[in-house]
């Protein structure tokens, strides 16, 4: 089997089967879905149908609950904690973005956590749905797992805890920052180790202090946070902010859904938005930012870079052209959704034509 | 003149003698002499009392606004826009967080922004303004100097941008962030440079993008952002929420206060109030922080490292400390000091004895 090209409208569909198969809601499962695609079409391979396996294994597993009663557990007029019944993160996420939302367009600003939520796939899904509503979505969520000591520590007590910030422009493709604290996300560790290939000094150090290069070594050592203590200062707020304010696990409570796809992660997150209406008129802050990019595009560039690039101007550019050429998928992953499709009793993912 | 300790309460009174002999109305000038103290308190020696004479450079050049009318310009039930009119940003910035927990005690979250302000010290300030209300306090400015380019760029549109976040514990002191987005501030440059030191690599680097190491160059270089193109990220979305959103300057727009003394800064900045009531009860979560603090600090360490810190731990144990011994200020500044208490026709600093 080779790499295949699909259609966002058949990988959707698809992925909705098989959830739907393991005890979704049509709804909850259309809606989980979609944002699964989404994350394949903005070229989050690590994020979107790569980890429909692995959902699935929960669900069968009772990892995950298939049919969560959502509620808020605290609500102020700017404020909600959604509980999200330990159901898929993405539902419970979606729901608090739109919570927020509602919420942002009376008081300006809103922040929404929760709490019994799990993994929800990339952090700039939930920034992003700020976007159609003139608004700026800004989202943060505990690491599905430890990879990172506190400063000058060993024990695994912090995750990779992503930001996302989510700007609109007029013309422009909109600002979208989606970044983990730590120098490099696991995922890509683990990506060169399958690769068979060394990564660079400065993204692990083992025990020891020194610097680790090969990944397959990588359980020897951790992730090394951005700027030292100042990404150990961040992931350690954030982590405070997206759990512990929400009731929801830090530190040692993490479960690595990894390793356990029966526990209970209690996964926190939080979304903020911001409410552009409330501060100027949206018409001229979206030029502004249109400003903004032509400015840093206008930049000089040092020797050997040929071009600046703006946060989100990739994953633009990778929507676009996935949109109408297709997601391309590779040969393993095919061979795992195909094993899934007759694990699930549900048509194979159909590969596009061409 | 020899390195002197001054107590607070001497550095405050003198700080409020010569703003009040620069026009600032008393209750003003016993405000931001109370935060440029508190500044120095803490041990944020380059934000404190070392900034006066800037300070009164530009209140006497017409630079800053000695008696701004502090108008909220956008006002929304969680959100608002302080208009600093030109005024001290210790003023506008004390002004937008005392509005920010009025918010937030009702709304559950507040953002409220500034435009038309100053620099306004050290971020954390406005941040820890949260402690004492059983909330949790967010701050973002605008750099007030452009020191690093877009990533990859030789243009310096952007600055080090620093966000401060403040976290209520119960015993244990409270989780306080500080930090620039650059891998080190300027002023840790400046004071390199003084002390004819080299600076490490990692810090700046040269227009031909090579490191550049003798901080005597560095106007031939610039800052480098935390984690690459990360860090680049963070300063670019951080200003434009702080900066662009509230009408202030950001890109090329901001003036270099240190060696334009006249124009107006036009600086922005903002501050987020989270009410931890509106989450849980603030008693147990505070109890939670300690517990953050006493995990933190039980990790096995690196080779070389004896104890695990947390952020805001020495800025607490240089309050205590200060508090009972005093303030150490340089030789250097005793001088600049007592020559603004000639110059402005106010007694001179008091050293403490012993």
């Amino acid at each position: 089997m080779a790499e295949a090209l699909v259609t966002a409208k058949n990988l959707e569909q698809f992925i909705f089967r098989v959830l739907a198969a393991n005890g979704l809601p049509e709804v909850d499962a259309r809606t989980v879905a979609n944002l699964m695609t989404a994350a394949d079409l903005i070229g989050q391979d690590g994020h979107g149908v790569f980890r429909l396996a692995q959902y699935v294994k929960r669900l069968k597993a009772g990892g995950i609950n298939p049919t969560p009663d959502l509620v808020l557990a605290q609500e102020f007029p700017a404020s909600a904690v959604v509980d999200g019944d330990n159901g898929m993160g993405h539902l419970v996420m979606d729901n608090a973005a739109n919570v927020a939302i509602d919420k942002a367009r009376q008081t300006g600003v809103s922040w929404v956590g929760s709490r019994n939520s799990n993994h929800a796939g990339p952090a700039s899904l939930y920034a992003m749905k700020a976007l159609a509503e003139d608004m700026i979505g800004l989202y943060v969520a505990v690491g599905s797992a430890n990879h990172m000591p506190p400063w000058g520590g060993t024990d695994m007590l912090l995750s990779t805890n992503p930001i996302a910030v989510a700007i609109p422009a007029a013309e422009r493709p909109p600002i979208v920052l989606d970044m983990a604290t730590t120098v490099a996300a696991y995922g890509k560790v683990k990506t060169a180790a399958q690769r068979g290939e060394m990564i660079p000094e400065g993204w692990m150090i083992d025990r020891n202090g020194k610097p680790l290069l090969d990944p397959k070594r990588s359980s020897e050592g951790f992730l090394l946070p951005i700027g030292g203590p100042k990404g150990y200062g961040l992931s350690l707020v954030f982590g405070i902010l997206a759990g512990v304010l929400n009731g929801a696990a830090f530190g040692r409570d993490v479960v690595d859904f990894n390793t356990d796809s029966e526990s209970r992660t209690n996964t926190g997150q939080f979304i903020l938005m911001l409410n552009i209406g409330a501060f100027m008129d949206p018409v001229e802050f979206k030029s502004s930012i249109d400003g903004v990019w032509d400015e840093m595009k206008s930049s000089a560039c040092l020797p050997g870079v040929s071009e600046i690039r703006l946060p989100g101007e990739r994953l633009h550019a990778t929507r676009v052209e996935r949109s109408s050429n297709g997601i391309p998928l590779p040969a393993a992953l095919l061979e795992v959704l195909d094993g899934l499709a007759e694990e699930n009793a549900v048509p194979k993912l159909e590969r596009a034509a061409g």
